[in-house]
């Protein structure tokens, strides 16, 4: 069984401040960063300290418990912390979860439930696999994503772990780089023999007959099926799409929007042009949508769902208090 | 009438040397790189000094010329230049038209006829676009990868000067930029709106319907019409495909190769990894292969080319000495 992060190294509560790896500065250096205000949490997300759907929602319920040991005003609290990142509904779900009882207790028991979440999902997901796949994927959908395990690259980890999975094409994802950097990192961490490869390049991969399958997470699912993620899955899908090779999206329950009904009323952050250009000018949107007709199934804890998404998608997980 | 770099800025030859505007340091410095050997004109295309298809074959032949000029053994730097990089067949193209008599006088006018024919393809290629178009290219195919106007985003500007360009989208080209650094200086150096763009962002691009038509070049077409090009213009070309926006490939005949019957024999050029990644295993594939059935026209200096390509592409000029 292979090691992975530790949950309370990606991000934990402690007295007085919410501490995380700082993820812009892997792999170059391991360095925490301490929030000591529900604000300092905001900016953590904001400036991606911190990133990926399921683990901006762990950090955003600790950041509220955090502003209720220290007293804040908690609807403050939550519209800084809610409002911090718009695409992915995993922050909204983990904010309404923790409201009425903003505490350590209540915090952690989610980020808990998200790990367990993710190792049930890549149980589910590693089945798509057979023996030998070479396995593209895109971001970073890993551990730290999540804040444990992983979505997509928990279940490339599961498969590898069943014998299912040869190579790992792990696409760098620009302009960030969270594949190149971060998904390269835990995959050598890992033991996954990999290739970081340029974004442009996936689909003379797919025509190479290289991939066998595309595994990417989720930012936001409508309750079509149509799927927010980090910019380029769409172009994945499209390509796999014409190659014949399926795409499968891995993500938790705290990622489905059932009050969405289609991809067409997510929102589309828009980052900073300097993210793409710093001389020139840009455009730099930080996520795209995927019809629902291009994803070959959606994998979340409750199993594998295939189209039509509208029935055959769970509804999310909600605490009963 | 824009404005564009002139020839001789771009690459030159001098009594003792081939001059060149090292592309590497663009855009934030403009160095000449002065190579003294063919030699070293053969390592400045090698390091990406001068790139492009045309501007390499126009670079090579004015070493060759230096090399006679030097009294150097002119078979082994034939050989050197020859081999100095793959994929494109300008090399040996220019290298061939120059054997027979490499003299600066030879040389020179090979640049002025590559120039001419990129105006005259570009005045061909402009007829194409719609007024208030928005055009999505890739890579570099200005004046810089041509040795003066540019294949491609010649044709831009070209269009751009009759009125029909609304906007340009400039692919920033990973991994070394030359969208993102070359094409968006030569593009705010002539005045025409653009953005750059990450290159996966480009199928999205498509669906919200801001991309009327993708211009490319080419660093070899096969005799059938498949195309190899920049890494990514094949994922580019499916997407389009699937939004059915026309891709034009825009390129002289010095870039036509009718001895390889398809793009399976196109050898592709694999760089350095240490170019996707300076810490991790990456693959590097510099090119790619777009058949001939996603393109939707060839422009060379001749005219517009349709499919059948193997009927309707033109053969290379050769001069007749």
């Amino acid at each position: 069984m292979t090691q992975g992060l530790a949950p309370e190294r990606i991000v934990r509560l402690e007295r007085d401040a919410v501490v995380l790896l700082d993820q812009r500065r892997l792999p170059d250096e391991e360095l925490e960063l301490r929030c000591r205000t529900s604000a300092e949490v905001a900016e953590a997300i904001r400036e991606l300290a911190i990133r990926g759907a399921p683990a901006i929602g762990v950090a955003a319920a600790y950041g509220l418990a955090l502003a209720a040991a220290r007293g804040e005003d908690l609807d403050t609290a939550y519209d800084v912390l809610v409002s911090s990142r718009p695409t992915a509904v995993n922050l909204r779900w983990a904010l309404d979860e923790l409201r009425a009882e903003p505490t350590a207790e209540r915090a952690l028991a989610l980020h808990e439930a998200e790990v367990e979440r993710c190792r049930r999902m890549a149980r589910h997901a590693a089945g798509l696999l057979r023996p030998g796949s070479s396995v593209y994927t895109h971001c970073n959908t890993g551990a730290l994503a999540t804040g444990g395990y992983g979505s997509a690259l928990g279940a490339i980890r599961a498969a590898w772990e069943d014998g299912l999975v040869a190579h790992v094409w792990a696409g760098e994802t620009r302009p960030l780089l969270q594949g190149g950097r971060l998904t390269a990192w835990e995959l050598e961490q890992l033991g996954i023999p990999f290739s970081v490869i340029a974004d442009s390049a996936a689909a003379s991969l797919m025509a190479a007959g290289e991939v066998d399958a595309v595994l990417t997470g989720a930012d936001r699912i409508a309750a079509n099926g149509d799927t927010a993620n980090k910019v380029g899955t769409y172009a994945l899908a499209v390509a796999a799409a014409h190659h014949g090779v399926p795409l499968y999206v891995v993500a938790p329950t705290s990622s489905l929007d059932p009050d969405t009904p289609t991809g067409a009323g997510i929102p589309i952050e828009e980052r900073d042009p300097g993210e793409i250009s710093s001389r020139f000018p840009a455009r730099n949107p930080a996520f795209d949508v995927t019809p629902a007709e291009l994803v070959a199934a959606i994998v979340t804890e409750e199993g594998l769902h295939r189209a039509p998404y509208t029935a055959s998608l769970p509804v999310p997980v909600r605490s009963t208090r």
